[in-house]
């Protein structure tokens, strides 16, 4: 951490590789990325987790000003991850907030990015977006495309690499249970969201969380998938814990 | 496990002291103490947290009938613990119920242990309860003491034991942080109440969960007491997860 600005930014190495869980192929095309180091936190560090309704979890909104606030973690992944970070780190001071909301795609990421992200300035900003990209296209609410969601995402995340040079960016992989509302309609269609996003993320240098992966591996070991996402889509308690475990071994804090 | 109805009561080991956390010297003068085992999880086993606004961590009652629901479950440490053990155990088929009630203290859990607990029937039964026993005395709502919480406390216990010979029972501490609404009126009645607890968990053979010694440590290693409970009663993120983390570790599953 003796260069600031490019102490979590540099080229491709083999352990990144291995810590974003992608494919070493397809990291190996993006010659462009850039990879991320694993964080350290520091004294007051704020942490921030954006999304949609997997995110937001049922939080609190009105609490969401006040970090580290149980109601306005949600009950998903965040709270688990937030308990977790909160509990062994007592002397930092950490600041942590949820700011997903249901029903949220890129662009309406977009059009609070400012208020919502940026403005707290986060040291590490976890994002997890793109099911409802796909989801409300396919019910018709919506004419955005996967090269839709990719450019969107990637203007995103540029956008915020500019304002906050120094933040390590968190991109979770978009994932969905075969199961309740995930039918055949959504592929092979939703695997080009999910690749576009783990394209944009090698671009802009963040740390990838492979949770669909990481769900794919839980059914294959023989679990029904709704288990761990009854509709296919938000996770349960099952899944929210699994997805904190992984979140947590993956960015390295 | 080759002798039910004994596997998970027997007299006393010295691993047991460990395990509780308590004082040797307390627990030897317990003659007739029982002691419990590291629980084995079973296909289907019912884990039920029982207690009072700390176990509650407002959840949703109108779902409480459904298992490892998030909303159900609060957002305290039955949240955390429940995640951990669910991720974990996937194909056990756990089902886990919070029916924690803000403001209730033994005589209440009495009124309603039948429909709350028994019919549950749970294989582990954690309960944590006492902190309004003292703080309705001190605020002039209540005329119970120490006394009248252990006698409480021992038949809801040996009722318990009645009804589910086999189920294996989890007392946890009572705590209070010096902080918030904790002052020193609080004791040192308080302590007499935590050490009853202790009692009548040594005879009704139950795992101890250490949440005050936790708690002091916690605080002793150099964090402020509201880091833990704000209040001096009601835990943070921080302290929940902390809390699911020790009872994890107590119960060890």
């Amino acid at each position: 951490m003796n260069t600031p600005g490019l102490s979590r930014r540099h080229f491709l190495t083999s352990s990144a590789t291995a810590a974003t869980g992608m494919a070493a192929g397809s990291l190996l095309q993006a010659t462009t990325s850039l990879a991320a180091e694993t964080p350290k936190l520091k004294q007051g560090d704020v942490i921030l987790f954006q999304g949609d309704s997997i995110t937001d979890a049922r939080r609190d909104k009105k609490r969401q000003d006040t970090p580290n606030d149980a109601a306005a973690m949600g009950l998903g992944y965040p709270q688990h991850v937030a308990g977790g970070l909160l509990a062994e780190n007592s002397k930092l001071g950490l600041k942590i907030y949820n700011r997903g909301i249901s029903g949220h795609k890129v662009p309406q990421l977009d059009e609070r990015w400012q208020a919502d992200t940026l403005d707290l300035k986060p040291a590490i900003l976890s994002i997890l977006i793109g099911v409802n990209d796909i989801w409300h296209k396919l019910g018709g609410r919506y004419d955005g495309t996967a090269e839709t969601y990719r450019e969107g995402y990637a203007a995103l995340l540029a956008k915020t690499r500019e304002a906050l040079p120094d933040v390590v960016l968190v991109v979770c992989e978009p994932f969905v249970l075969k199961t309740g509302a995930v039918n055949d309609d959504w592929f092979p269609d939703f695997d080009a969201y999910r690749e576009n996003a783990l394209k944009v993320a090698a671009e802009a240098g963040a740390i990838v969380v492979p949770f669909q992966k990481m769900f794919d591996e839980a059914v294959a070991s023989g679990t029904e998938p709704g288990y761990w996402a009854a509709d296919g889509v938000h996770p349960t308690i099952a899944g929210h814990a699994l997805m904190a475990k992984t979140w947590r071994e993956t960015v390295g804090i």
